[in-house]
């Protein structure tokens, strides 16, 4: 009994999200559903990705936390249309939150919406949200064995960020080792190395969001 | 209806947590409760503890992990009684789940148990184990925004450990307002800074263990 409720919520959470893709198909609008652990780089990726691309397509992000809108203040400076989300608890976004944001940004004039999910390594990757491609992204300080202890999410991505790259000299990261891991579980996610503090690879991961905007 | 399941998962995971505390105190053992995102550095903490301690107190460990038992290897090295939780996909342990890991550990000789939590910002905080104290991990470059973000783990921390000291020149990290925003949400945590790398302020918190073993 306790199976059938979690399957009536999670069938619930899909229909939404599949009402949530039909309405960012209907305004060719592409969304991304941007996830990592707690202070990966979620945030600092999404102000790299405006800053790169503001002169191509137009971005608007929705702000996922359980409280603060903290990362809606810092997202707002650089003058594009952000939602915040506060999930009051819960450890993910659900795609009905992300329906009612979805209703408060301009679609019109939007050709990519930037998801930020809640800072979890888990939980996220069980609501679909109706988002078009899943970013995982994993911080050069977290270590490079989180693709055996945390599958869900390095299986199902569509792309994998390795964030904070210039703390390598610093930190314990086999760079080589993770990305054969990763291949082991997941043969299609593109991989990029970036430093939102040097820039460095944000050019490559730039022309890859590019590429996937419809637009 | 699906809040009265909840409940009821709850009250089990309860009662089943005061089961295990009544097991641990028969025996005059302690358990920590470690918890923090993922990468923070538990297993690092667990293992600097180990070093600093074996001479004084006998301790055991429980590693908690969605899938893998890379860190149960990684401690089982120090010859500690060691036991791996694989959750299967859940994202954080259960007082049943550690129940039964405690029948597995030699508690006859043993005076602490650490408990590494599923790395998870968010969900363990919901779920008691029996653990005598909670001890809460961030580290450095994860940033100091976290405790408005992810509040429930730090108000219910009796310590904070902030790790991976030895990366402040790397990171942006304001250890002052840090500090403020934690003393804002929770009096009464103690608050460690230190270095699994250089061993910056080990010594301080193996004294604090020390001193919060029953034996």
């Amino acid at each position: 009994m306790e199976i059938k409720v979690l399957k009536d919520i999670l069938s619930a959470n899909d229909q939404m999200a599949e009402r949530n893709r039909a309405a960012l198909d209907s305004k060719r609008v592409t969304a991304f559903n941007i996830m990592s652990s707690p202070g990966s780089g979620k945030t600092s990726l999404i102000l790299e990705t405006i800053r790169a691309l503001r002169k191509q397509i137009r971005i608007g992000v929705i702000e996922g936390d359980i409280a603060s809108s903290i990362d809606a203040r810092t997202v707002g400076k650089e003058k594009v249309p952000v939602v915040q989300i506060n999930t009051g608890g819960e450890c993910h976004l659900e795609a009905g939150q992300v329906g009612r944001a979805l209703e408060s940004l301009p679609l019109d004039k939007l050709d990519l919406v930037m998801i930020e999910n809640v800072g979890n390594l888990v939980c996220p990757g069980e609501f679909k949200l109706g988002e078009h491609k899943k970013v995982i992204i994993l911080s050069v300080p977290e270590g490079d064995d989180k693709v055996h202890k945390y599958p869900l999410l390095f299986a199902m991505a569509d792309a994998v960020v390795i964030s904070k790259i210039d703390l390598l000299p610093y930190a314990r990261f086999d760079v080589p080792a993770f990305l054969k891991a990763l291949k082991g579980m997941n043969r299609k996610a593109r991989v990029f190395q970036v430093s939102c503090t040097t820039h460095q690879g944000i050019e490559q991961w730039a022309k890859w969001v590019r590429s996937n905007t419809s637009r």
